[in-house]
């Protein structure tokens, strides 16, 4: 198996993903396209005595700031783009980039393409939970959507669970204000209806103080809220850090509490840093496609190919079909 | 001036409402009117000396998971209800409830009705954030808005914080998925476009990322958003704060560190609970009505008093009537 790593996306920059790229070579076995600027990436992958990281040459790159649509059109010889394409041309079997999240959902659609029958594909996060493993979808990609989208999430999303994280009958939740089914907005009230029709194991609504008990396997939402949600708890953590370091800086008993303490605070911290959990899954893309946040650092990536080689290896594509033949998708294949 | 406390709602019961408004008492110069059951109310009352507490009794109580409502209509002579009505007839300038947030808004708009011009009054809730003064709205009133609601939503902040809070010219900010103002779904956009033509101190997109910075005084979303938004903050701390205690646990050094940390801990815990904020204003509700959380304690029951006396005596209501007007509310009196 091959794998199509954009190596200059991330914020950190070529070196941490060729690292990554290296780590998971040690462990597995498919082989790594790094594909990107040769002039860089060749000093980095000197370091290594691998045969397994391949160079695949591209000499533009798409930045974390660029309009994703524009980009991926203008920018045909960007790494992102030439990784889609090698996908696409079957010289790859899956798509890894910590870059341009709307760029790399944008160079999937385009040239990798859509699942027949589903409508909209989604970005799906693993969420840090108390027990258990979740993800919620979708986080971005639709902004507005239909109650029919919603249940197409929750397909794709358990199919995933199933499939690629081994969990036999996952459970899925629909993220609500209130836990009765007639509570919520329009779209919410029907896609309620829907996923208690769906033969699922469906565990009703779940309130956003639930996102991370782990109450459910497979979260739905509609992408402007998935956005939302992801992005308060990012501000929020930090704050609480920040916040608890300035508190620890009131008194000296406290302060010396702070350092012993600080190990701790940084296991917490990292317990609750989704870069760990292995990128974010594109759901619904002809093919695997895995995101990673900017700011990923070697291990993130490491994971998130791993992640990719268990989808590809899964079958989850064939799977994700299947579940939109069962939603009756309309052109099913 | 008088304010009609609902003296039997909260998680705490009776007795934590009665210590607020005797601490209130102790400040301020109002007349609390302790809206509840006599037989519960008055041996509590014996302990405080003060002829500014005075029950009024009230034989029903409105549970919090009850269908808000049905339990207004039904409940006509429950506290929260009895409460409403001293105000609509003059016999009081607020409330003030901690009860089922739902059944407030519920009474507060059959009994008191909306501000002319007003389409939907909205539950503002201050929120803890780094620097400066912020609330966000709505957070669960109005579930399926259009554009021209949170516009509303924002003069009415807007108003708030200028005559309430004091803040000379609020800031206002759009919660957004990007900070272009081309960016969110149907709704967010047209909000944008009109938020940028209202002559307001408009800074634009704020991303979820930035909701506890406190980048603007006033933060605008619809009711859906907004309540899961503050759901997803309320577990979140829960998470942050339970995973921190068990990281502490895991050493010895850490647990003698966790010890010592434990005043800083519980400080940046008590910083970041907006129950010590005093109260939800309920926008655009025809006077002047204030919402506490449910687990309020008795600090919190004294600064929502505050803030509505505070209110009552800004002229709250006909300034919101004044930005109704000039937002050409149709009915504008």
């Amino acid at each position: 198996m091959k794998i199509a790593l954009d190596a200059m996306g991330g914020d950190f920059g070529p070196k941490t993903i060729v690292a990554g790229a290296a780590a998971y070579a040690q462990t597995r076995t498919s082989t790594v396209l790094l594909v990107g600027d040769p002039n860089r990436l060749e000093p980095l992958l000197s370091q290594y005595n691998t045969d397994r990281l391949v160079i695949v040459p591209a000499r533009q790159t798409i930045e974390m700031d660029e309009h994703p649509v524009q980009a991926v059109r203008k920018k045909t010889n960007s790494s992102l783009v030439v990784g889609a394409r090698l996908v696409r041309e079957g010289e790859a079997q899956a798509l890894v980039s910590a870059g341009n999240t709307g760029a790399a959902m944008a160079a999937a659609l385009l040239y990798m393409g859509r699942v027949p029958g589903i409508e909209r594909p989604a970005i799906a996060v693993p969420v840090p939970v108390v027990s258990g493993e979740a993800i919620i979808l979708d986080v971005g990609a639709n902004v507005d959507c239909r109650p029919q989208h919603l249940l197409q999430f929750a397909g794709m999303g358990r199919t995933y669970m199933q499939k690629v994280r081994g969990i036999a009958n996952p459970t899925i939740g629909l993220l609500n204000i209130g836990s009765e089914g007639s509570k919520g907005n329009e779209l919410t009230v029907k896609a309620y209806q829907l996923l208690e029709q769906s033969g699922w194991n469906f565990a009703g609504n779940i309130e956003g103080r639930e996102v991370f008990s782990g109450q459910t396997n497979v979260l739905v939402c509609d992408g402007f809220v998935g956005n939302i949600v992801l992005k308060v708890a990012e501000g929020l953590g930090m704050m609480l850090f920040d916040t608890m370091k300035e508190e620890f800086a009131v008194s000296k008993i406290a302060q010396f509490g702070g350092l012993l303490a600080k190990q701790a605070l940084h296991r917490a911290k990292r317990r609750l840093d989704y870069t760990e959990y292995g990128g974010a899954p594109l759901l619904g893309i002809d093919g695997v496609a895995i995101i990673c946040h900017g700011s990923s650092n070697s291990i993130a990536i490491r994971n998130a190919l791993s992640v990719a080689e268990d989808a590809v290896q899964a079958g989850l594509r064939d799977s994700i079909a299947s579940t939109a033949v069962r939603l009756g998708g309309e052109n099913s294949d």
